[in-house]
């Protein structure tokens, strides 16, 4: 079985390792839009028209389901290319919904501009609870600041303060990190918020995938890795900010 | 007279409004790439082919000359494309070095990763004079920053600080701020640098353009935006952090 993976860039990585520690013989292809990144700042139409190029891709090399590892793309597009595609295509943001609602009753939610401004978390907990309090914020500046690899500089500490105080004297529950890079500041994060918070990621999709995923006996366990983008650079900021050796890179421009 | 000018988003009015002062009475087009910025984190190739297509839909719209407003793009791009083109093309590069050079022997860059990756700066300097030294930076952080308009914020003087540190030591006689987003924080700059290095940006541009822009008598001074990717954002941006009021702009997808 082989598992298509896609994002704007290397946060879908936090991703691909979660599911691929839970099912290492299954194939993995990866493709990351380096090309248009960041996704967070886009519109919807723009995000939905690049989704459908990439899953279709992703369908063209064999992949049995796709995982949208984008939580912007898991916002406002997975919903609409669904039904366009002949795989089971799944998002980023029930299961992390479905994780969070099961311990908690005040939830809060940090992810890009456009996650925020599309309220899907919003929808996804409400729909499960009619109680449940959410406090939504849009933290851009998270994935530059990790990116540059600045995570252990005080400037990151006074950004998640800045960002984060008024999250911490709403006293949630459980903080949803609504963006696949987050993970990389979550120690950080929860220690701002006092330890108490429960913390949930993107990584809950390998729950989901349980129920989808063949057990791969004699599957090779092989990762193919794509770009729209410079590979070189892929890979750098691959090892830097996220700690993992890709060994090959492949370019693929046909969305260009 | 008709002049196009483009950059990968906001960036650009800062050069925008610096040829508009100058000749009040020639028409523009603007065209903000906003489907692909950021523009400073992404390959040579890719940067090209973005220029020239955009050069392309300027000279659609009767652009009688253009200018290349994003420094990354006026890095890598211009030089290739400007002999495909039926108008002329100006970077922001030449100008600025112009203007420093005639005035500092020490001369600091500070732009996107590409821009800095490129040596175009330096490059142009060295041209000019052979006992002249340059410093080169890399600041990728500052546009997310000015973006999300944190500029009166501490973490923007802590960020000014650690990655301008190390020129401050240094001693520059001039600064060239090789990013148009970095005017927005142009006096911060300059007040944490001690106030006697002197300042250049992409606004030198305009002395370049003198000798090419014709009086423009009887002109309407019409101004035209279009955008690659969601408008009403980018009139948002162009507000908040440029504080320009835009009316209209247009969506062009046709690149996408």
């Amino acid at each position: 079985m082989k598992i298509g993976i896609f994002d704007s860039g290397v946060g879908g990585l936090t991703v691909y390792k979660v599911i691929k520690r839970r099912f290492p013989a299954c194939d993995f292809v990866y493709f990351a839009d380096t090309a248009h990144l960041p996704y967070g700042d886009k519109s919807e139409k723009t995000i939905v028209r690049f989704s459908r190029n990439i899953a279709g891709f992703l369908v063209e090399n064999k992949a049995d389901l796709i995982v949208c590892a984008c939580n912007t793309a898991s916002s406002v597009a997975v919903s609409r290319i669904e039904r366009e595609l002949p795989v089971p295509i799944f998002g980023v943001i029930e299961s992390a919904v479905e994780d969070a609602v099961s311990v908690a009753q005040k939830i809060a939610v940090i992810g890009t501009k456009l996650t925020i401004k599309s309220g899907s978390y919003e929808r996804e907990i409400k729909k499960r609870g009619k109680g449940i309090s959410v406090f939504s914020l849009a933290t851009p500046l998270f994935v530059p600041l990790i990116e540059e690899g600045w995570c252990d500089t005080p400037v990151c500490d006074k950004v998640i303060k800045i960002y984060l105080d008024e999250i911490k004297k709403w006293k949630p529950e459980a903080l949803i990190l609504a963006c696949t890079h987050y993970p990389v500041i979550k120690n950080k994060i929860s220690k701002f918020l006092g330890g108490k918070t429960k913390m949930f990621d993107s990584g809950s999709i390998v729950k989901t995938l349980k129920k989808f995923v063949k057990p791969c006996v004699g599957g090779k366990g092989k990762s193919s890795f794509f770009v729209s983008d410079d590979p070189d650079n892929f890979r750098k900021i691959a090892k830097k900010v996220m700690n993992m050796k890709i060994e090959k890179v492949a370019l693929c421009t046909k969305f260009l």
